[in-house]
């Protein structure tokens, strides 16, 4: 194995089509910023928007604004941006609230619409929120829940099923699976399949219509950089949306909101997916986030992400022999980040942020670097590198200090 | 009936012990803001506040500020804020999320803890999206659902109520309820008891610790001039958080958020109403909002409250024959709101909108008009009622541009 030489990083750079974009974001000069995917950077275009949703929107123009300044309008155009990220045409994204609130929605609606059905199955390694939610329905509903590995669905998805609920890219591994495969799968025993896209919205590919997904949520704080806790979104597709029964019946999913009846309608299209009041602030921040994408073609987005993540692991193969790669060096089952294996990982994550270099740790032992192509170099990932072979050959992971254990996706 | 004299209303100005927490609000010149029961004005404290959130906790701090700047502990931090304002001793206050969803997460909470009873009792002139998820609830766990006014309650709860849910002033009308006597025959059934606290908050007097609510939820974005959907919160009584069965059991209120387990066990104490991840800049303007009731004592809000609506009566009952109070002139049964009808009740708000003076329609003949202490004067209501007779005597209400109808609560 060569070892990866920071000129060639530099070249790489010298023809990313994406390192104007990076020109869009406030990063600070110290830090290597491997976090994108558990919380993204600030784009340079937020503090102005919320500037002004804050001193004009909300400070002048008061409740006028839900009509004004489009603030009713803002749940159903962010989710159609999302949308065209994730492959959903216009019209079946909604955005608001959190991933844990989406997930509770949108796996009661699917179980719903297979009332004969007992089964809930929910990916075994996923994020905890998605198991947890998945038994919370599957015990309000009476279904029995069984937890698989997405690549273990074969054995046991059958005609009990109702639904299947995965990640679309496993928060640990950062394996992106074949989601049209899964799918198709699971509809041939017809089950219903609901995806996970917080890991996947912003950096992978993926292809909600296409597949004939019946569901999907995610998060918009990671990849999408709509900042701390920006709200989630949830996909129904067309043909589900006149029939979806959806649990949190608010009265912005109100079929004539603003008649203020007694009795819940809901309405027509993806409007039902709405819930209360969403955090305005917040969704204006996500707003200013998203156009940043607005000039990036995916296809694009995707080859670098996948350059970015290829030389992190070309760099640990050649050098770093008692790391383990865990995610998969196939790029066509590669996310956008890099799990690494280390026994120290929790001492070796906090070492390297005391160097400026960002990362996040995964009990018990992994070491998750997550690239966004909006904003890194390739040099960044060549410099990281250096970063992560000097703590390992110093032992600066054994430092005593690093002893508390606490981490936020 | 004596017509009340603008010199008076000034006179009460120069007496009025919270003139000065004016100066604390950013409010345009030109407005009569009648709408801070709806949308809070913007707390001049809030634009920094915003701007270090997201320059430099998120902007400069990134992933670190879940510990560097406390952004982990927000959600408790502010519930016990919110919580001395509704009579909740620390640690029983969650924020979080919209009041819709904290709804759906208290009426569940309550119905399991009643497993042997079926019916839930709701306010039949509450605000809709309490009926909503009362009725989405009802159909989850097979419960009977039955509509009441709150004064009307001794004739159906009985020991088959597993819990009633009431608003604690009337979203039309503006009446405070007697919520220590309907908690108190409530539970002389056996049943228990949940108040939405949405119109109360900053503004009426309540003591949930007192009374022995069972639980409460309310919104933030109201009096508390929390920004535009400003999250909501939930109250959960000591007594009950150990065995509060929450449904909607995302990671943030695991016992052990950060070992990512795979199987949920909820938090001790009020953590286990978090939800997922919150909203953050939503979060930070709250607290910066907050900071203007640090200094304002409850009784002094609530006598400058009852003169406010109380001097719009008077002029109402001296000088506008044609209009009917519909809110109570009992000040013990009055919140902080007026409600008056008009049979183009529309006409007439949108008359008063295009004259600076800013209220809310309520269909079908409701001019509703929200009264905030906090940046409020007496004077203003004088003005305002000027205003109305004016738009009354000339007719100006009948205006056809003012035939749309859309209105945000």
């Amino acid at each position: 194995m060569v070892e990866p030489m920071r000129e060639s990083a530099l070249a790489m750079d010298g023809a990313d089509p994406l390192a104007a974009t990076r020109a869009r974001f406030d990063l600070p000069d110290e830090v290597i910023y491997l976090d994108g995917n558990s919380l993204g950077a600030l784009p340079a275009g937020v503090p102005a928007a919320l500037e002004d949703a804050v001193r004009r929107q909300w400070g002048a123009d008061l409740i006028t604004s839900w009509n004004r300044n489009g603030w009713w309008e803002l749940p159903g155009r962010l989710g159609d941006r999302i949308g065209r990220l994730v492959g959903a045409a216009p019209g079946q994204v909604m955005c608001g609230d959190s991933t844990s609130v989406q997930l509770f929605q949108a796996l009661v609606a699917l179980a719903r619409m297979r009332p004969g059905r007992g089964t809930l199955v929910t990916d075994g390694t996923g994020f905890p929120t998605d198991q947890y939610l998945a038994e919370s329905v599957a015990r309000l509903l009476g279904l029995r829940l069984v937890r698989a590995r997405p690549d273990a669905l074969d054995a046991v998805v059958d005609d009990d099923t109702a639904l299947v609920a995965l990640g679309g890219v496993d928060y640990r591994s950062g394996e992106l699976w074949d989601a049209a495969t899964l799918t198709r799968t699971v509809h041939e025993r017809g089950a219903l399949m609901m995806w996970d896209l917080a890991h996947v919205a912003g950096v992978a590919p993926f292809a909600l219509d296409d597949i004939g997904a019946d569901a999907a949520v995610g998060c918009s704080y990671k990849y999408l950089n709509g900042g701390p806790g920006a709200p989630a979104w949830i996909y129904l597709p067309h043909r589900h949306q006149a029939v979806a029964d959806l649990p949190l019946t608010g009265w912005h999913g109100h079929a004539h909101p603003f008649r203020l009846d007694d009795s819940y309608a809901p309405a027509r299209g993806i409007e039902r997916a709405r819930i209360g009041t969403p955090p305005v602030l917040s969704m204006l921040a996500l707003e200013a986030a998203l156009d940043v994408f607005d000039e990036v073609e995916l296809a694009v987005l995707r080859a670098k992400s996948l350059q970015l993540t290829g030389l992190l692991i070309d760099y640990v193969d050649a050098c770093l022999p008692d790391v383990e790669v865990v995610s998969p060096r196939d790029p066509a089952r590669r996310g956008g980040q890099v799990a690494l294996r280390h026994p120290e990982a929790y001492g070796v994550v906090q070492a390297l942020i005391a160097r400026g270099v960002i990362g996040d740790f995964r009990p018990p032992d992994i070491v998750r670097l997550g690239f966004a192509p909006l904003y890194l170099r390739h040099v960044d990932v060549w410099d990281a590198c250096a970063q992560l072979r000097d703590v390992l050959e110093s032992g600066a992971y054994r430092d005593p200090a690093f002893a508390a254990r606490s981490t936020v996706t």
